[in-house]
């Protein structure tokens, strides 16, 4: 079942590694059929090297049970499924433990936009998330790391459409997209920003964000219906 | 038409990734045939990988029509037509995202000339150009860029043939040269300098410039009438 | 003799370039037989182009001689033997001057848990040894460097198999594992978390370690008999 | 003429690329034959793709004078002739702009020994000369960068031998050894220390030396005639 989505989900993980975001097995993508109310997502702890289309696993929406496949599922899948049934818009998602956003995740530090690469994907700081309570550790971990995300997006008003990332502090970077392939695509943009933002800063500490006019008129050459960037 | 005039621009966009400068379809390079009154450009928005000659863009200099070619052309190429217009000494652009110049450009912070491998190419500092307007980013933005660019040579009396670079504020590099293989040289040198650039003010905070008999030296032994580097 | 663990610390040291953690001939892995209480560990300055499995060699334990092959052994075994007679849980150990972990020996501070990448390997602080003695130096340095390794264990309370890797002061990290190709695999851990903690201090400088649950959550979801990651 | 030592010197320069320490033709190696007075060197400003043994120019120790070879000799030719005249050790010698010993030289810094890493290859802090004089710059700058250079070891009492590199201030490294390719090696590990101790020094600013004792020690280990490191 989902064969195409499989493929796709599976072409995503495998473009981590050829990407640099990560180490052994570290890492997952999902994608998800919105119709059918399913999610397929990488196996847990299973080396990129020789992974297939039918490792990917085959998980509902809703209860997260297990719908097809023989690996279980990444261990991360409750955060996932929680990102999926609060952000409507979304079709696929990636976790990884990129160096340098990893580095302000582990710093709890927000990235803000500092340049046009920035603007040019996401429309905004992209947040760090608050330390986890010692209950939401205990209790459901991954489905508690989806929730405080989505509390962070909500209390701060933004928008995950515009903003496709996330830093879970202590932890690591999680981006999302219409589907597979644009979540790794924004997880490779946000490391490069979380890369030239952490050296911007040191060279001028006082870096304020960049002027809003700009932070507009890169985001929308790209994005919306006035878009004109490409072909 | 134009046809070899292609080829060296396809060359140089393909040299971009390779020297590590380009994430994605990021940057643009473009060379100008001067008697004609046409630029040959990179097309918007288009994977390096595949890329062939008859897919650069030809343009008119003056009114930046698209005279030849079936893709959009850069949405920078305005920034191009502007510089090209102004700068008459230069053949070939490029713009790129690259890591450590766009550091600089981020922090808004000029580039000191603080060794040999930057005089060896660039005749003093590489300038950041002021933060631009709210009108200048409403109106026509990708031509206000090059006259920003332009304004920076001008009110800090740079000679654009001497220091082919610049850090355009919040954003990132442009660099030029004789011809699109020239530009891609000194993109990949404004590189260097830039990342070493970044740790030597680190190691030495109150460091000031070279020596000016150094930076005599250095950039004479390669350029004008008295070089004697190279065959 | 043990010709499949020979192939293993062949493979293992192998290993070393292929994760970037080496130059040269720097660097070494080893492996124990407990049952025969005999050491396999790479020979001393030879290059890994061209390394066979029989270029190996087997020592004892317990007196450090060379009980097979025709090159000397490591010049570290001295330190390696001493960790395996006292860690008995361990089976293989590893030895690099991999950049980021020898930064921070380097500079002789302790590598805190920062994030989950560390808490999913090492269950707290990776300590520093304090600076060797004028005697330890002069005496059996090897030797001693071992010893300096347990003392740190010892004083700190800390379990070897829970924390599986140092920083020997002014030195460069040992990491260690169940068999030879865990001991690698934790010192690309250790070097990915060394990387991350340089810049995550220096976004945050007054950082703090990470939530103690959280430390607890990552590291047993991985180890110990209520792990659940992987398959 | 001279046939084995262009080969050498021809491998030595290959070398440079490989280990990523030259950009374009930065960067070249000679080798000496003491017995002929004859120095074999890289031509100036040459590709290392495609470059051949009989590209390497031979030119006369005392002289200067070209002996052999079809090409103008590398442009830093008068300081490799007057290194080779006053330290009649060494075989080799080796010039570049990699990055991180660059750093410390536009920094104009001493690279002090914080670890075992330096120390199993230069026995005390690699110095970085003063800058030189507008009457040095002006006359014969490539030889007199040679004189600096030489007069840093003299003052300084340091043993070229066993301190087998020096960082010019606002240019670049300059390492040699007992051949060509030593001279590389030591160029090789001149560049990991100054990364590692780039970021050292920021971890702890107020580092200081490591024991001179544990320097002697590492030292010693590899080289004279209690050396037992190598086969």
């Amino acid at each position: 079942m989902l064969e195409p989505l499989k493929q796709q989900v599976l072409e995503a993980n495998l473009a981590l590694p050829a990407h640099h975001l990560v180490t052994f097995t570290w890492g997952n993508v999902s994608a998800i059929d919105r119709e059918q109310g399913l999610v397929v997502i990488k196996p847990s702890g299973v080396e990129y090297d020789g992974m297939r289309a039918e490792d990917m696993v085959v998980v509902d929406l809703q209860s997260g049970a297990v719908v097809e496949g023989c690996k279980k599922p990444s261990s991360d899948t409750a955060t996932h499924l929680a990102l999926y049934r609060r952000f409507p818009g979304i079709g696929g998602i990636v976790h990884t433990h990129s160096r340098h956003a990893t580095i302000w995740a582990q710093a709890g530090r927000d990235l803000p936009a500092w340049g046009t690469t920035h603007a040019d994907y996401f429309y905004g700081t992209i947040p760090c998330t608050r330390l986890m309570t010692q209950e939401e550790i205990a209790g459901e971990y991954e489905h508690q790391t989806g929730e405080v995300i989505i509390q962070t997006f909500i209390e701060r008003d933004i928008d995950p459409l515009q903003v496709p990332a996330v830093l879970v502090n202590a932890h690591g970077p999680f981006a999302w997209g219409k589907d597979a392939a644009d979540a790794v695509h924004n997880a490779v943009v946000l490391e490069e920003c979380a890369y030239m933002g952490l050296f911007s800063t040191q060279l001028t500490p006082q870096l304020s964000g960049m002027q809003p006019q700009l932070l507009d008129k890169h985001y929308l050459r790209k994005h919306g219906k006035s878009a004109y960037y490409g072909q």
